[in-house]
């Protein structure tokens, strides 16, 4: 089988060619593929800097740079899977709680398939829709969640629907295996101390920032594979979980986070989990001049993708 | 009386002191005034590149510049009248409906203690719950829509409220003088005549921008001015109308605008009419790198005020 | 037949779906098209400020703003015509005259096809090996070229090809009717007058900069229209031309330059013409903060698809 | 008693109401007052890039996402003290000399209200009139100094007024305890050994930013605390101590300095001393076009309010 | 005698070689020249937005594009005059007083040479102690000032000295023949109309910016030509005299402004006057991201340079 | 002997003078040189985007802030070299392939006069004709290369010549001692294992990124001092072997790279080595608008001077 390659820079010039995400064929459905790029331009469900609809043209737009092998963990993701660029969700731009309702369907459409959804944010309110539509067919999940933000609020300005409420919304709709939640990454301000206990009550393991400094994550990641065993998995990566340093093209900043090699660390540590889906969110291209945060963005993807289970890895 | 005035130069350098518009004083409500500044940060009403929700912020900064005389007209706005900036609508920033109605709220509060507001956007969805407020005042009002766009669309996206949409909602909503309505400045692309033709059916002037290259507006000014007479005149200004060259930030842009001296005709050529509320639309800080659209907007709502009714001049 | 449309902004929001010229469909050669936007990512011969070579994909995000109709003209390309996005051409970014060579074979394929090419620029080089494709076919055409500089040398730097030498070359290959071509817009400074004289020695009309200041261009493309009559001819929009107040994300910039109204009357006023093929080239994103450079480049290209033959005009 | 509070999201969004420090009232004294933000809108002080007189609008703009609680350390300040913005110090542009005494006469009144000020800048030079006035109230204090440079030189162009001496004019005024000053993060190019070595020889402790490479901070505050007691200590952050990394927007740029995660070990660390005034300098916006450097100083103005004497702790 | 000429591009790509004014040898004085390019990289004087010490710096960077014949004018003023670029006034950053007259002190020596200077600012209070040093050579001037203020304050936060009183303290010291001064594109807000009435008073005539919009100004200067006749002029060009969309990079930005084709027009027109001297102002780089600000500011300042006596001309 | 000196903060204000690189005497040729800065503005051989052309100039400028003293090494190259600015190699910018013969005759001609060079680049392509003019002189060099990517492509795009393969052309040429050439923050994605293990191969020493990670590279330094020995050694800094944190200006970006902290280490730790040649490659300014990568450049460079054989330091 002939499977699906990002377009060479022997072939095609990288700043050359159609912009679609690592320069892969575009697919009108998944259909056929093992996993999908999927894109999702929402930001009606920001709180402070807007601008996280252009998120999945500006990471397609950086990807051009992207090569198909791992030159550091050793996998050849697209020797091993049939992967595609399948477009963008149709969202509702004016209305929130229907643009949540079209995202769960989107998803559903791309499960009832068999491919494993990768989504291109978008701020971090899709997130609860995918998770909906991935319990459905997997059950509650593992989550592994990185971001400066617990993203566990009851209600902000009196919504329910937001970006700092998806991980509660989805826990009340029975979206995840509440101790097999692992948030990492949190730090910053807030309004008390509850809003990272709430996680811990119910049974998160919530992993602050400040634990993190100066140090390698491959422990921890170790410890959290040991947790989860084989339980199907979604990964959820904000990127305000890095430093600004890393990625400053982002809405609701937070200093002190994670370094780009943690985050690394933490997504090559997912090898061997069984990741039934994942996304990356709240890349804000509009306060991303040189264009990085975006192409930080899109190397994640592509790290995710490599952890996918079925993908090969040569002896590197 | 002593009015308020704007923080002068010499008594704090333009870049020091609060930054509200003008470096007026703030006030907690309109009580007392003859006009207010109060801004509207909304963005979830854009089709295209969000960032407005910023505007109001920026606008406010970028008037640091401002001093209390205008140089070409005469105008002394605040030897003549009670002014201060009353701050913002706390907007929904999750439900573009509800945003709606709490700006109506908003403005019906200020109308009902007499004070003339001058809005600080925020998208072009702001208007309608304005004119509805306003309406409710001073019935169907005379309009001067200034706009690369009719914003007249039935729908968008299946959406009866967003910023494509504003005048068709208040004319149905009986908040127009349809003969009185002056669109200016339309061009660019769309679906088919009609979504400048609807207009011209309701009985509007439009006015292309074609019409108006290389050409003064003093004369169209003085028409509208006789078309209108005294009828209560609402003012609704989107940046958008100017050529991107004279306002790059903004979101909906359109090529082959108007100028920055029509603009100044336009509104200079208001003075007279009964002018009962008006708005600065659209202004997108993060594509704005210079600070200079903001500016513009920041002068040309100090020019709206200089045309309020009341509005003493010298003789200059 | 049911031709290609832009993808509206109701079926998907237009910061969504794949970033393709004006997001029509991407074919994957010209084959059964009427028209066809091409783009030719070159940079290498550029003199000063590079970045071109991002230009075509610049261009095409920018363009997602596109709707089928042209307000202000009537023209509905979309009805008459079958126009697709056929992607870019594979250039050699190492060797300059190889990616000469190369856009004249893709330039080729394209024509054999019938379909009249729109060339998404890239530097002004890409010029001469379309015009040496295009002459081919239609023997020598009138040009008309909107530009800063006559780019006329016979050498830079010692070569023979670069960004400032495409017309002298196109010439002594016999693709041009000497006394049809009109050079409108050149100004700046020089090496000496013969910079612009030579043209004018070769039969070429120069209207410089200067003779286009305050005024309207529609007099003048009356002429040129008279003069060119219904021999094919080919029209190649360098943004520079522009004043850079209206096209600051350019490469070799001259103070002093058209308008953009004017440059709509330049496009508008070819209707008729019979126009074979066209170029926009010399946008420069890294050098347009806000975008809004290649949102013009998108504009011009769309309104010089507006005056290719076959397309019908609606009674606006 | 009820304590300001900054301006919550649930009440406002985040980019809307007054751009005051935190979204706190501003009072127009310090009357009353625990604690006090205040601005010094100073650039005329600066060797290389200007800008900083942008400095405390920006901070206070970035401000906005800053929520009451810290997470990491769980102070709590607005449940202990009584804060407020108390606006600008109104300078003098035009002269330096001025300028400092009038910083020097607005500190003296903030001090003698009881208030711990909390100055934003600004360029360093601010730092010399805050500690004669700091002097006069509490003797020759301690001092931690976080900075690339060691501002010490005794002449910067002929001048002894400058942003490259206030340390030096501090502990000639004697407003320094010399054998309780730290120097942290000081590297980079100079003029001979004598730039740090003269700091060594008043008995000031200089830990060059190399010696901080790879390791926390934690240590050293522990000593710093430790030799310091509970003498009166003022804390002065230089932005550009920082590594350009996470901190672009300053003006006299050093590589190879602390990271943000060592800044904030430095602050916390500050916990239990006697910190009566503060200060964070040096942020031009100009040269920091995410915003993102006016927020690190944002955050880091926070810490330092949360290490006062008198704030409670929750325990997290 | 071989002048010195700028370096060409077909010698050295135009982003390459030592970034002074035009590529053009640096002298260490102006002993030997008929004319110099002299920097002033002054932004203590501004009172708004700083940064113009970068000016000169940036000019001379974007002045690469420039070549040695006016296409426009036929003026070839490297064949007729010895010309150079003599570097920046080593000012005192820290004291405004001072620079002011170490800028005298350096004009004087420039002047004593017979050299005619051109000014490359740094922000307007630099024309003050030039025109103090032209004074003492000339006598008292007539003056071709183009700017959006009228820069005649008695006083700015009480001082004398800044860059908004040059004009009044240059009348007060007799460098100005007030019946020869022309100040043309003021506009904007103001604290009274005395702003400009003082100018009036004094006999200077004062050519508002709406005075000029929509019209050539060809026949304005014809006249001020005729009023000069052959009286040492000197010509002071504030870069915010022109409209924001030609000059976005400046710090007190008015609206409205001067066209680039107007300026042209002025400089142009100022041939067959004495012209003794003449500065470029106020370009403020941080504001100017293209760069093109800077490039607009070096073509004024090569085309001032056209216009020196004694500049030969080709029959265009 | 009086060496030449940076020109000192003290004379000139470090935002005026001639921005040659560290306001260094500006030389025409390298003759009586120990050491010398030579540009090579190079972006041709770029395969993502494109800017580095504008290398040289930006690291010129940024560097105005260094001063002769080395704080952290006690290095003083000024008391010991004689050392100039010789501006910039005369490319042809329209044939790769002739720039490549262009450089290395330049480099001849610098190296016949026993000054050894420090290359501003460009892009990575001209370290091959530098190294074949090092190779001429000095026989085959040990090489301490430090970047993303090993750069040891046979061809891209058809081509020998590109900036992804000087080292393999190098090794062909015998200009390295293959034994003796360390590939320092190697990383990212590729085609196959082969992108770096074609580096093994020949006996190269490649230590990818991830062994870097959370580490001091002090004994890594030591560990190459002591296989190299005395050998002639040449280093090559390209800019992207920095974490796009530390250096977002540049054109193939790979994340997860080295730190600043490790980039001084890896040069400092170069002390002792028989040091004869050094570049800087890949700043590209387009991409880097706080010019901060410029100014890291043009740090490394100055950390180079300071390693080359000769420099006396100070006991600090």
């Amino acid at each position: 089988m002939i499977r699906n390659q990002p377009l060479g820079g022997n072939q095609m010039p990288r700043f050359g060619g159609n912009a679609s995400m690592m320069r892969l064929p575009v697919h009108d459905t998944a259909e056929g593929l093992d996993a999908c790029f999927i894109g999702v331009p929402l930001d009606i469900g920001t709180s402070n800097r807007s601008g996280t609809r252009q998120g999945p043209r500006q990471i397609r737009a950086e990807s051009c740079m992207l090569r198909p092998y791992n030159m550091a963990t050793g996998a050849a993701p697209f020797d091993s899977l049939q992967v595609a660029d399948v477009g963008d969700v149709a969202l509702n731009t004016f209305d929130l709680k229907k643009s949540v309702a079209l995202i769960e369907d989107a998803f559903d459409s791309v499960l009832k398939t068999g491919a494993v959804p990768l989504a291109l944010g978008g701020d971090h309110t899709l997130t609860y829709p995918i998770l909906r539509a991935i319990a459905k067919k997997h059950g509650p999940v593992a989550l592994i969640h990185v971001d400066a933000h617990a993203d566990v609020n009851d209600e902000m300005f009196g919504e329910k629907i937001a970006h700092g409420t998806p991980f509660r919304r989805s826990l009340e709709d029975g979206c995840l295996a509440a101790d097999k939640v692992f948030q990492i990454g949190l730090r910053g301000t807030g309004y008390s101390p509850d809003d990272f206990n709430w996680s811990r009550r119910q049974g998160f393991t919530v992993i602050p920032a400040e634990d993190c400094w100066h140090t390698s994550l491959v422990p921890l990641m170790e410890t959290i594979r040991q947790k989860i065993g084989d339980h199907p998995t979604y990964v959820s990566f904000d990127i305000d979980s890095l430093d600004p340093a890393f990625a400053p093209g982002t809405g609701t900043v937070e200093i002190g986070g994670l370094t780009i090699w943690q985050a690394l660390e933490i997504i090559r540590g997912c090898r061997g989990l069984n990741v039934v889906g994942a996304d990356l969110v709240e890349v804000s291209p509009p306060y991303d001049p040189s264009g990085n945060t975006a192409l930080v963005g899109a190397n994640l993807l592509y790290e995710l993708l490599c952890v996918l289970p079925g993908v090969r890895y040569t002896d590197s």
